[in-house]
């Protein structure tokens, strides 16, 4: 194997995810959201291709830019209902043994003292296959449910989530030794009381005086992802996060990002080889290149243009209601709008977009990349992904749940795995071990006994 | 059937729940918690016995008054470790079909934003066998490590909790009309956007301004269960509660509470078969009445002295380390003690209570009655109880688990079917409808249509 690849699933506990519209295809099951038995079986297939994990996204707010309303969000199910992620996870973990969870969870609206707790329970639950995608919220409407007048500033958040963290980290790795627990039926002890330990935290923002409520769950912090894209957020990953949530419409402009966040990692003091990054890729598999690209026009024939440009607005801040479908971006005298589509627009900078050319782009596969093509050209382009752009990993997003997973699975799984490039057997141990390599089963970020002093 | 009987099992996701140092035994299984397969089991087991629901406890805070410190409670495990209940629901709903999930949630530390999408998913996911046991945290251990100095007064706790479940009413009953999502893929119309209200909850404590994150659920609102034992507790369950789980250690003790609770729903218009009152029962079953007494006595010795009055001074804020074994509590010139310990001692109040034998009564089921005898007997006093006390069911809690439930299961639960006392067979139907009838799924507490005025 030359550079193993990383593989999650991409998903969220709502009605097609990134895919405005493509919910009301005859083939797609994700308004089976509500439905256990639709996400046991997701976590079997997904098991059954050797995926690493499912990655889990969430929203606490509603797509309410465009137009001035949420009623394109609500009428295209973009992003909403938007179900609570960590409740699924049980049921999951109970189908499965390998497969990693990795869930999407904003620290803006929660104690960290509840928080952690949350997260060493279902770390104790899957047996340690938990990740947490550490997210401070970005959407007003969002904030102005909880309490918040509007969101907070942006970089008061980092600071607000780094001592966050840090009290989690108190908790997870300091409040309990790891003999404290002894479960000795014999001498009537069940842990060593002076083992357990308080955690004294009084910081600006939080005061966590006390232990832990759970005791060591098998990795004791959660692997961290995180997803920052700002200069602010990609510092914080570089000091935290032991993945990292990546996406760009091409390998050229994500490279850029992973170099400077793999600097920024080594500033820190940090091994190249403790930082994963992976990358959102969205495949359109056909038998042949033919099928793909039939499949292709069909799936886009399915987009909800109001649906993918609520997302889009949402994302940008800016109401694209205001434009005409067929107006070129050019046109459009507004730096802060070519600004803002900058992201999706130079994976064809010579292209002169529309607004209905935008929508659809964002409409399938959001912001990153939609690939084309037979399974073998799937196969290349990840190949290529890697080498280019330097990630170690993607998330799959689907245009149809659970169809592309399944097809992903079927035809292109194989393949990875004939060119060595993605397991064949997973690994035993926690979802760090199977990351990071057996033994590996401690924090990876260096933060381990920086937390508790003296 | 005479009068129908409501069964729920009694646990907590932590160790050997209400019987401190019962852990120890052999057959004691409880340590097994962080274990999904142990909890899978459970609810399979229970719904073999055609229990109508597994109720859970929590707690946030440690029982840290005893000596003035946590370290009997976490030597003896008592409540502590205690993992977060909630993430337990989807992989016992994926195993069973029927089984209703009461889970205690404090709503002191979480916005009702957040707690309302919480339970929400978890209707949807269980197919609406969800209830919330509604719970404001009384543990000043709790507090200071949720970000208050110390506890909010009682009285105002009540009135944050009125306020918040306003909201959530309104959140879950008002805000998505019945028809307004229709997953239409033919017109390509997820939900109506015309049938998502807007809440405009602006109030004292909260302002949600937004709609709800999620749609209709089964049961829209939870089963709302409620154990205030106080006046104003008994107030608030009376107005909101459709199930309320009370304690007592006599069936003539618990009679007042319940008609005192009986009465003032009454006085809140509400029907008295709209209320169901359940209360805690820990039976010693033997094939015998002998070999019932015999288990009793082994049961017995496996007490933990200090972690029973851990988890009492924990209850009663007195801490009863001060004390020694033997002495008697009429020997105690403390008024305070007297009437603290008063709802254990009336259990037998001609006898001379010693501090042991206190210790004695907390360590095997807490508050609540002991009852030992073979399965015959058992059923009779379940029987008289439900005569004597009027009340509609029982929370039966374990002395070991899950072998309690197996011995209640096999042994009990034939009995109490053959008289006609308990369902052999579950009815059809949402978790509300299984224990108010068919057709009655939507909130009985009158509380559906007062919330949103105009």
């Amino acid at each position: 194997m030359s550079k193993r690849i990383y593989l999650n699933a991409f998903d969220m506990n709502c009605v097609g995810h990134q895919s405005p519209g493509l919910w009301s295809h005859p083939e797609d099951q994700s308004e089976r959201y509500n439905d256990l038995g639709y996400w046991v079986e997701l976590a079997k297939l997904l098991e059954k291709g050797k995926f690493d994990g499912l990655f889990l996204a969430d929203v606490l707010g509603v797509y309410d830019v465009y137009n001035g309303s949420r009623d394109s969000a609500v009428e295209q199910a973009v992003q909403v209902p938007a179900n609570d992620p960590l409740l699924l996870v049980s049921a999951m973990a109970h189908a499965t043994k390998h497969l990693g969870f990795g869930i999407t969870y904003s620290l803006t609206y929660e104690q960290p003292y509840m928080l952690a707790r949350r997260f060493s329970t279902l770390d104790h639950l899957t047996d340690g296959r938990v990740a947490w995608n550490i997210v401070s919220s970005y959407l007003d409407s969002a904030a102005k449910n909880l309490g918040l007048k509007q969101q907070i500033e942006h970089d008061d958040r980092y600071e607000i989530a780094e001592e966050f963290l840090d009290v989690c980290y108190k908790l997870w790795e300091e409040s309990w030794e790891d003999d404290a627990v002894l479960r000795d039926k014999e001498k009537k002890v069940f842990a060593n009381p002076k083992k357990v330990h308080d955690i004294n935290h009084k910081g600006k923002y939080f005061e966590v005086p006390g232990a832990h409520l759970c005791e060591p769950s098998p990795q004791r912090t959660p692997v961290l992802y995180q997803a920052g894209a700002s200069s602010r957020g990609r510092a914080f990953a570089a000091k935290h996060a032991e993945c990292v949530f990546t996406a760009g419409p091409t390998a050229e402009i994500v490279k850029k990002g992973v170099k400077d966040l793999r600097e920024k990692a080594k500033e820190q003091g940090r091994s190249p080889e403790d930082l994963l990054v992976f990358t959102v890729f969205t495949p359109i598999v056909g038998r042949t290149e033919e099928e793909a690209y039939q499949k292709y026009e069909t799936l886009k024939s399915y987009i909800s243009y109001d649906g993918a440009l609520s997302l889009l607005s949402g994302w940008t801040g800016i109401d694209f209601s205001q434009y005409e479908p067929d107006q070129t971006l050019e046109y459009i005298e507004s730096n802060a709008i070519q600004s803002a589509v900058e992201v999706f627009t130079k994976a064809d900078p010579n292209k002169k977009w529309t607004i209905r050319e935008l929508a659809t782009f964002v409409g399938i596969g959001g912001r990153g990349p939609v690939i084309v093509g037979s399974a073998e050209q799937i196969a290349d382009e990840i190949e290529y992904w890697v080498n280019e752009a330097d990630v170690d990993g993607f998330n799959i997003a689907y245009t149809l749940a659970p169809g592309s997973f399944e097809d992903f699975v079927e035809l292109v799984v194989p393949i990875l795995q004939d060119r060595g490039l993605v397991q064949k057997e997973y690994q035993e141990g926690t979802y760090r071990e199977k990351l990071f390599g057996s033994g590996k089963n401690r924090l990876t970020n260096g933060q381990v006994g920086l937390t508790v002093q003296g």
